[in-house]
């Protein structure tokens, strides 16, 4: 399990939006079952196995090809641990955890 | 007004855990008044004056160093749009828009 | 063709320096023989088909592990660009060009 | 003395080429005669006094907006690491002896 935050950054385009590529990606991670995603406002936070969640970003990357775009800048950060499990719940609740005992 | 994500990462820890870290960063933030943020499982998501949020930012940087750290990698993304108002909330809202407006 | 930026870190090492990692992460790209690369200050870049070179990275965020790391994070930046051949070099000709004319 | 990589990128422009932008973007580093930097296929990396360093990028964040553009997106990775001093070629170096020690 890990932890994988993508953005895909269509070039070139004529417009500053970017809105209709990202939802057109998140229609095609939609599909995939077996992964978590939440979309922050910077990116899209995916959880699940390493391999299949490459293969969505594969994907997600020929999105802004297919509506036209000559050049896409794909952003990918990896987080994995193996010690224990990572989730995307699990990290934001590690944190406020320590917030707390903090403010004790 | 930008968006702008951080990722403050200290390196040679020797522990995997790097939450403790986190919460200390963004006790940092929490002192800019002027700020929005919200921490997402990969990084921090600040909105304001993008020049007061690389001021919190470069003295989140410092945080590890003050714990003891060796080395810091920082990771930055600036999204600086100047057609229109950015904010975390309506970056969001766009995609959401698009994704309804899809399913209709 | 596309050109594709990679820094893969391991995390709580114990220690700040991270060359004997990086190191043996080339010494598997070394192993592509349909790959271009090249080291930078910050990363690794390298040219090629994408899905090879996806290949590649997905090989590349496996060595600290076998190392005996816990935890590891990984940075893909990728540029594809379809209405011409994109290359490393390339890229930077392009930029030392423009520089020229301004010279002028 | 800091490592720092930074791509800025212009949003919307309506051409897929951006090496005009690069290009602008250098002209400004180079009046900053404390700084090293280099151009790689994928960003420029700048080695300095880091406060120096995030005053440059923030005047070559500026640039696009400058020649128009209306969205400019600006990825920064710092390496700072205060046990040893950091340096763009002490940092390549590092990682060409652990290869050749390898080969031997």
């Amino acid at each position: 399990m890990a932890v994988v935050e993508v953005t895909v950054v269509p070039l070139g385009t004529g417009t500053p939006s970017l809105s209709s590529y990202v939802a057109e990606c998140e229609t095609v991670l939609n599909r995939y079952k077996n992964l978590k995603y939440t979309l922050t406002p910077m990116s899209t936070v995916i959880e699940g196995d390493l391999d299949v969640i490459l293969e969505a970003i594969r994907e997600m990357h020929e999105v802004p090809f297919k509506l036209g775009v000559k050049r896409v800048s794909t952003h990918i950060n990896i987080d994995d641990r193996r010690d224990k499990k990572l989730t995307m719940e699990g990290k934001i609740e590690a944190v406020e955890k320590k917030l707390q005992q903090r403010d004790l």
